[in-house]
């Protein structure tokens, strides 16, 4: 048996998304349909009813995981996905390239993404990697997807409880990081932060990507805002609970993170970009190929989310659409059917009319030979409402091995 | 944005109830009904599936507190909905004005409500006040509707794992207050208690209020029985997890006193008497013109849970009738419905043929622009059954805010 589970990253949506229909609603997506009718829906609550998910602990639940148990934060996924080592006691973040002006109060934020820089990124990681700094603690950098990337700091008693750096807002000053509980441990990861920041602008500023960027009229990559500081969460591998190895195929770092946390192996596809501008083909056969050696593989697709943080209804719903017919339709065309279950699903709503994560529940999808099919001719969220399955809170990875009966048994 | 939440006490209800239909199924709701077709409906657990709930602990959940967590007694709850100032330490119980008869064996209990005693309860709670205790504990005591009334304790060390004084049986004497725990701070508290109800019998059989009481022929309120203990709930302000402001319009102080300790504003609307022969267009009215000045308000009410512990199927089907009619009604008319999410629903199901809470879920109802609607056509049990929000426990509050983009994200 192979199982493949699909997360299109703020899937769900509200009726003032598209003339009384949601994004999902709206889109011609005969593929799912399809699989509606030969499976059964029901209705997600990523969290928990009425709990406004972020990304990564809406994944960390869909997973299996308790978030509110586990979650230690962003950034240590941001590391993992970037394929960096990180061990327990290490801090780790996420981090912006962004582009700031000197200003005698202090260094004055212009750009959060400078200007979603799109190379020489590695270069600047590099640079930022050889940074040491006076306490002794270590650091590595990686760039990952445009202005994105992630830093972990190594050291004797470093602490998570620090602010965050990234004032979110152009036009101020980046403020210093400052330890959020009364902990050694806290002040030095502060030090270690404020210093690494300094130093970025030092090296950065010069540096030969940033005198191009100038010179082309660009915005100078020439700061690292940071935040998400986080350390290793204890996550029981999905491996070790369920007994069966899993593959992860996802543009984004933070989602790859996440699954590699859970003991996932990242695959790469080829043209995967974290973006609306992905290849989904090539992810759904890197999926069908990982699945020759694997037992499931978890895809993520980012580009729904986007456009719903655009406010973009007619990108969000043409999104849809290609999940449908080039994800989906190759993934239908290459999957053996009585040998696998799949199930497609969203992390959160992301409607148009607010841009931003909202807490109604998502609609979910199992089909294969082990699910009792319902009525549902259709996806989406209110043939969700409608569908056969009920609502309920997170699992939806347990639940899918579960059809090919290797759920580990609680009790005897 | 505006919203209101509206909780009809004891709302569910059994087809026992009326010849096969609840007397919510059986009463004539147009504009429930109505609601009904502008939004949607599923069924809610106020506590958790097969959880048999109390009013408090309900409304705990319902508010989106976890009352496994958070619940700590009744007492505090009918304190802090009579504005009693209670702070951290104070134990706080409910009080009965009751009738005994002073025997060589102790004080025997008549009745439980002291005849339901409607007049001169405040004068009654004035001499309660005044009384001092031997060791030092002071005491606050404050009349609430008909016989019911509320008893603060302050002095250090003071405990609410105590046993209560109230029978619940007429014809056996009152039981002295005892500790629960080993602990000296309990011993002491059940000291104060017994004192108090001592002095309260020897303040109360001679008081003014009560002679004439007697001289009328109706039971005197000639002792105090006290239940509930329970100290201040470690509760985050709804406030400070949303960013927006509350008011509560509750015609009885339990119900006032969970939204108060959630940071809600208490506002009275004139006539809301917490009983059957409350005026619902003015609660309605006193909603509406607190929008003004609030984000969101919360509407409770009473009389369908009383018909329920009444037996009253009739009754409770026409209080149902007059909750659509006047509160609803009212609201529908005076609602800005582009701009205001609306709730309705039931803290638990009072059942006619057992006069007592059950653990039924209750129907609940959304409506306003950014709820997926649904095909219901009424509001009922069995409606909701069949709704598209499916089935879920407790948070009707928080699900209400997140319609109004004001839920806070966990994660990022």
């Amino acid at each position: 048996m192979k199982a493949v589970l699909i997360i299109a990253d703020g899937l769900g949506g509200r009726p003032s998304d598209l003339d009384g229909k949601t994004c999902l609603e709206a889109a011609h997506t005969p593929n799912l349909d399809e699989l509606a009718r030969r499976g059964a829906l029901g209705l997600l609550d990523p969290i928990g009813p009425g709990i406004r998910p972020g990304s990564d602990t809406a994944h960390l639940s869909l997973l299996g995981y308790d978030p509110y148990r586990s979650y230690t934060g962003r950034g240590v996924f941001e590391c993992l996905g970037m394929e960096m080592d990180v061990k327990p006691g290490d801090v780790c973040f996420r981090a912006n390239f962004a582009t700031v002006e000197e200003t005698p109060e202090g260094l004055l934020l212009i750009d959060r993404r400078a200007g979603r820089i799109e190379s020489g990124q590695s270069d600047l990681a590099a640079a930022l990697s050889a940074i040491e700094l006076s306490n002794g603690v270590k650091v590595e950098f990686k760039a990952s997807t445009q202005h994105r990337g992630a830093l972990l700091l190594r050291g004797e008693g470093l602490s998570r409880h620090v602010s965050e750096t990234d004032p979110h807002k152009t036009g101020t000053l980046v403020p210093e990081a400052r330890a959020l509980v009364d902990d050694p441990g806290a002040a030095r990861t502060a030090a270690a932060m404020n210093e690494f920041i300094r130093k970025s602008y030092e090296i950065l500023k010069d540096h030969p990507v940033n005198r191009a960027r100038i010179e082309a009229g660009k915005p100078p990559a020439n700061v690292v805002l940071l935040r998400g500081a986080s350390d290793l969460p204890h996550l029981k591998p999905i491996a070790e609970q369920y007994g069966v190895r899993g593959a992860v195929v996802a543009g984004a770092a933070l989602y790859r993170g996440v699954a590699v946390a859970g003991g996932m192996t990242r695959i790469d596809a080829p043209g995967a970009t974290g973006g609306v501008d992905t290849d989904l083909v090539s992810k759904a056969r890197t999926a069908l190929k990982a699945l020759e050696s694997f037992d499931y593989v978890f895809i993520h697709v980012k580009g729904t989310d986007n456009k719903g943080h655009d406010r973009d209804a007619e990108g969000k719903k043409s999104f849809i659409e290609r999940i449908d017919a080039e994800l989906i339709g190759t993934l239908m065309g290459g999957l053996d059917w009585k040998e696998a279950h799949l199930a497609f699903t969203g992390d959160h709503t992301t409607p148009i009319d607010y841009g931003d994560h909202s807490a109604e529940p998502v609609p979910i999808l199992y089909a294969g030979p082990n699910v009792r099919t319902d009525a549902a001719t259709e996806f989406g969220e209110r043939a969700a409402g409608r569908g056969g399955l009920g609502r309920w809170s997170g699992r939806a990875l347990p639940i899918l091995l579960n059809y090919n009966n290797w759920a580990p048994k609680f009790g005897s």
